[in-house]
């Protein structure tokens, strides 16, 4: 038997597999909080599909723990490697393919990032409208994660907007899902059920996205309102209302306050408004045309002040996008502010007050700060958990978890369970369902090499 | 051990377990065409999932195929029963169980019909968007196939539109996937999975689906073109404006005559356009304004005379209204028309063209009329095939399925597999992928029990 270095070194070549010294740190993690970083045994970085099933292949003949990375952005450890393993870096893999006007889709690579393709398609004047908080983000961790993101209350998340995939199988064989079409009903949807899978039953090689039009107009309104119970009252009502949102965030006065001051930013609030308000409610329209956007921004503003709102602050655009942009980067926020670990649990979006008010408790009972906003319009809420004590900060995320699940919700709305939660996972999902996802899981990686200790121990 | 017969009464209750001459003609069969009406050995009435979950325990026990049943409108045969086996009619699981307009969802069991559920939500100013020609079919048949339709070019089919699951598993359990929220990753979507499993995985007891507010204004546009070609070029200028069509379908010129005749149409057009267009585009817009569906209109003529159109018929709603209805009942106006056959192909658009194309030829070299029309925004191309000898219709679908195949697409886009298709897709289908299928079924389904014969035989 050859020895698996030198199976691993002919299928990528010599150059693309590395091993001990030649590692560099940032192979060793993802962005999962409070996890050490484990540099894996080799690293390969194939540059097409074959590759990759030949790497899969060699992986579960000698029973080798197999990771895929991307941009290593991840948030749960999903695409961390394991010691003794094989990590296979999708860095070369990042050619945009085709950029389909006629179909209105865009074929890529898995290494692609949010960036590259977003740049390229504007060209085009498209877009891709998945709009999770990291553009340095691959596709291929976006399909893992299933990714999200703040304009996933107009156009859905990953899975609503991925219409095909070429994957490389642990079995070895390359597969082809879906298309570029919308509609199918030709087997089993292999292409959603390796969507969101982080990387445990097959390795994503190609994407076919849909694309949509890229409209030229937008416009953003912020409007405080005394507490989270009267913005989860007006939410209904502006999603009902037909404008369409882009982008419906709440944002707590404390977040507020800490992603103004580090993004430096001057909204032009009161202090006697600011003072009195702990919830704000930051709404994005869009539209092809300037003249229905102003319309369709004044129609928002009087619907806001008709439910509550002390005042509604019409942001420019610079502005607009600091706030956006310091939003999305809350993450990094949190981090610099010393958070020890970071969840985005999702919940029914009515229910948001209740769970922060369940969230305060839990906070209180265990001596934690906890902060967060959330994504109102999908009630998918980002926390920001301070707890240096990991026995101590455990028992408070299974005990966020658990309130989320029992109003209704999952323990991720987009960060996946990866490594970090995957305790919590099992403990708190229907065995039924667990085991139902264990024998999907043998299905396809009969030898169990993909992502061992994600999802399942 | 107690005889099946009355396993199966005690679950449901004597008055509803059918046996013999109490089985009535509907089910024995759904509404695919050339296939001989089986009656099952039972027909079972089960009232709430717990009833659906011990019927399955039973049938798995004794290794009785079990099929679902909604309002039996499939066309491929995935609800037409086997003999000797158990029919499981969700006929009294038919309740809206909640319109809930704070997080904009609808609960439904799966016996509940479209037009019933439309209906209901009309009521509240809402809507769901997925929109199959055919109103009496039910949610669970919806889930079962992936049902597309005619607003899938705006709203996606329903795996864009389902949110969560309750299901009964064949191994005895039942299960709740998802929830009321668009975002999850919190282990592999089984809500995805069941979606489109044409009732061989798991039977569904219950839906969230997703709602909208319901657009107050629609206007639809009729234009003629020379040929099929330049509806192809038209169609991707359409969805790239911007005007965001809710319906956007190509009907050729001979449909075109059949459903306005059989639907008593006059739509206003000359003859000398009607002699010389072979292919008509219809664009339906809607929008909660008046004035800017107006403006939109006028701007969709423009475009559409740019593009080549020989005319622009803004068709008055009634009309409008009897032309999508006719276009809907496509399937009755071939079925009276005497085809043996129904198939919908799904392709990328653009190609459409070549594969109309190679339609044409395939129909010469078989001596076969085939005629259809298209789902234009989306690729799904509704063919009859008027065959009479099984060998040759069979030869010709084959050769149908081929093509759509070879130009990157699949076999059906919304009808399913079924009992009917299942040797082209076996034939037809990456044997890994069917290998993958066949893991997956059995992870599910280790007896083997749920619909045998539809996807694989």
């Amino acid at each position: 038997m050859t020895d698996i270095k030198t199976t691993l070194s002919d299928v990528v070549g010599a150059e693309h597999l590395l091993t001990g010294d030649a590692i560099g740190e940032d192979y060793a993690h993802d962005e999962a909080l409070s996890r050490e970083p484990v540099k894996p045994a080799y690293v390969a970085r194939p540059e097409n599909a074959e590759q990759v099933a030949l790497l899969l292949k060699a992986a579960a003949e000698q029973g080798i723990p197999v990771t895929a990375r991307g941009s290593g952005s991840g948030l749960s450890g999903a695409s961390a490697p394991r010691e003794n393993g094989l990590l296979i870096s999708f860095e070369r893999m990042n050619a945009i393919l085709e950029i389909d006007t006629e179909n209105h889709v865009a074929v890529v690579q898995p290494g692609v990032t949010l960036q590259e393709l977003d740049d390229k398609l504007a060209e085009a004047g498209l877009v891709y409208p998945v709009y999770p908080g990291e553009l340095s983000a691959s596709i291929g961790g976006n399909v893992g994660t299933n990714a999200g993101g703040m304009r996933a209350i107009k156009y859905g998340v990953t899975r609503h907007n991925v219409l095909g995939l070429e994957a490389a199988l642990p079995t070895g064989e390359v597969i082809r899902t879906g298309g570029k079409f919308v509609k199918a009903s030709t087997g089993y949807d292999l292409t959603q059920l390796i969507i969101g899978s982080e990387g445990t039953l097959a390795l994503v090689t190609e994407a076919v996205l849909k694309v949509q039009p890229r409209l030229q107009h937008q416009g953003t309104v912020l409007a405080p309102f005394v507490d989270l119970d009267e913005v989860a009252r007006a939410v209904p009502k502006v999603v009902g209302s037909g404008l369409g949102p882009l982008i419906l965030e709440y944002i707590d006065g404390l977040t507020m306050g800490a992603i103004t001051y580090s993004a430096q930013l001057q909204l032009g609030i009161p202090d006697e408004v600011r003072e009195t308000s702990q919830a704000y409610l930051v709404v994005m329209l869009e539209n092809r045309s300037a003249d229905r956007l102003d319309e369709d921004i004044e129609e928002l503003g009087e619907l806001l002040s008709g439910l509550g709102a002390k005042d509604v602050y019409v942001l420019p655009g610079p502005s607009a996008r600091k706030l956006i942009d310091a939003r999305e980067k809350a993450f990094f926020t949190a981090k610099a502010a010393g958070a020890d670990d970071i969840i985005d649990t999702v919940i029914p979006r009515a229910a948001l007050p209740q769970f922060m008010a369940r969230v305060r408790e839990i906070a209180q009972e265990n001596n934690t700060f906890v902060i967060g906003c959330g994504h109102a319009g999908d009630g998918n809420v980002h926390l920001a958990v301070l707890q240096k004590d990991a026995e101590v900060r455990e028992r408070v995320l299974r005990g966020l978890f658990e309130a989320g699940i029992d109003l209704g919700g999952a323990i991720s709305g987009e960060h996946g369970i990866g490594q970090k939660h995957v305790k919590s996972f099992l403990a708190l999902t229907d065995p039924a369902k667990v085991d139902l996802m264990r024998r999907i899981k043998v299905a396809f990686d009969p030898a169990g090499v993909l992502n061992p200790g994600v999802l399942f121990d």
